[in-house]
């Protein structure tokens, strides 16, 4: 198929009020919007056999993930602008069909993009969101000393998944299927915008390093108790069959894309689970059976690993 | 260099107003804005021993072409949101100084991004730009039969340069030159865009394909004269010299980043040619000497070629 045809099929797809055809979309939006770009690569956030259709899904997750920890979405749809490059055996229909499927369910317009030929996948996209009426933007420096800290779902899970397709499962395994479709936390995220105070942002590299890097924002420490971290049922079991420490996994595994965030002490945000503190001094420890150390700022650098 | 130094030393360099550092960039714009995404690719885009200073700017003409071929851009900076995929030989420092100098020349504010590993550099840019005060966006469904059909500047060149960089030609080579560093015409866009009517695109696959692209969205024909397409100098011997048909290099080797467009007769926007008219009947036809015959819409396509 050529370009032309490709978004040809594409613009009947997405019906007469489509935005492509020009080139630039022009957008109408009103008041403050959000803009985030994120990127899956195959060989790097993907094995290179994987179904079009779940690199398509993950793409669109990873980038909503980026929006819900700004504070969620608006009631007008995000705007989303996809640059796929890919090998001439790539399945772009398939990816085309899942991801416009996506974007109806998670009420995203696709309005543009760019299509290129590249040895690896590289699928990078730019959401455009708008706030959530009455709510505020999420940041991370909004950490203050004596904040609790949180987390908006299980972690580990996800790295776990990636560790076991690496070895050759699939689907049937739940932490493959935690790995290959996260599920943005955007009512989670629309729910701490209404708050007065708070940080937020997503754990997409590890909670370690996205802990310090928040934490750097804010200009704070933290402490965080490994005890009562948020860990998916059977995960030691699971740890001790892939033979990795299941706490380097929770901390520095990465791609949970579960909030990581803070509010004032005695809140109790729903489906959350408190994990620690923020402290005044800039030094971030953890605690494990008692033993406090320094919580080292690893997980996944997109540069080195 | 880890991503978060690389991200400290951009931030330090972009200043204290940096939008980086959230999970999203806020960004308060008044009105409609435009958006547009472009991706460079070595080995597609360009040579893979190619400057990463090179590379830079590049990225970023092809993405303001696109923004000029709308009608210009606004006073108010534009904003630029950069996925860089690249290997860990890649001289980011080098990419990124170059990059933010760019930006300053043409008022952008690089506002976010993303960084990850890749074998091939991967390059994609979204630009939001808005429009200027008074102007109207361009659009390539605006072309009426009667208008006249113009370019901004020459074609051919570029493509003649590509061809002389693969032979091991390097920027001494004016054709050279034109083709690492194309200049986007935002001035004229901006004209253009100060208009009652008239249809715009930039050519960047090809005055064929793009000619093809604007009268279908347009709904019309056009015909245009080969013996007055607007050619660099000394164009003919270089294409002997090369071995290769200067018209199928000016009407098929893209990359030329000039905008072609659409006026009602009688007007002569400064610098630009008059190539031929847009007409009712759907076909598209191009006359050498004389001789009238079909343009097929060849050109650059980016799933073959």
């Amino acid at each position: 198929m050529s370009e032309d045809q490709l978004l040809r099929r594409l613009r009947a797809r997405l019906g007469p009020s489509s935005l492509i055809g020009d080139d630039a979309a022009i957008l109408s939006l009103s008041g403050e919007i959000a803009v985030t770009v994120d990127s899956q690569i195959s060989g790097v956030h993907f094995i290179p056999s994987l179904d079009a259709a779940h690199v398509a899904r993950r793409l669109l997750a990873v980038n909503l993930s980026d929006l819900a920890a700004m504070g969620g979405v608006g009631a007008e749809p995000s705007h989303a602008f996809l640059a796929l490059s890919a090998p001439p055996d790539f399945d772009h229909d398939r990816f085309f069909r899942a991801f416009t499927e996506a974007c109806s369910l998670w009420n995203v317009t696709l309005a543009g993009g760019d299509l290129a030929r590249c040895d690896q996948v590289v699928a990078t996209l730019t959401l455009i969101g708008t706030k959530p009426d009455g709510g505020r933007w999420l940041r991370r420096s909004d950490a203050k000393p004596g904040h609790d800290l949180w987390l908006g779902g299980t972690v580990g899970e996800s790295a776990a998944g990636r560790i076991l397709i690496a070895r050759g499962a699939d689907e049937r395994h739940r932490a493959v299927r935690r790995h290959l479709l996260p599920v943005p936390q955007l009512e989670l995220g629309r729910w701490l915008g209404q708050q007065a105070e708070g940080a937020s942002m997503d754990v997409s590299d590890g909670v370690a390093i996205d802990l310090h890097r928040l934490c750097r924002e804010s200009g704070v420490g933290a402490v965080i108790d490994a005890d009562v971290l948020p860990l998916p049922g059977g995960f030691f079991d699971l740890c001790k069959t892939l033979s990795v420490d299941p706490y380097e996994l929770a901390l520095s595994g990465g791609e949970d894309y579960v909030l990581l965030f803070t509010l004032p002490p005695g809140m109790q945000p729903p489906g959350c689970h408190k994990i620690g503190r923020i402290l005044r001094e800039k030094k971030i420890d953890w605690i494990r059976e008692g033993r406090r150390r320094r919580l080292p700022a690893s997980g996944w650098d997109h540069l080195k690993t």
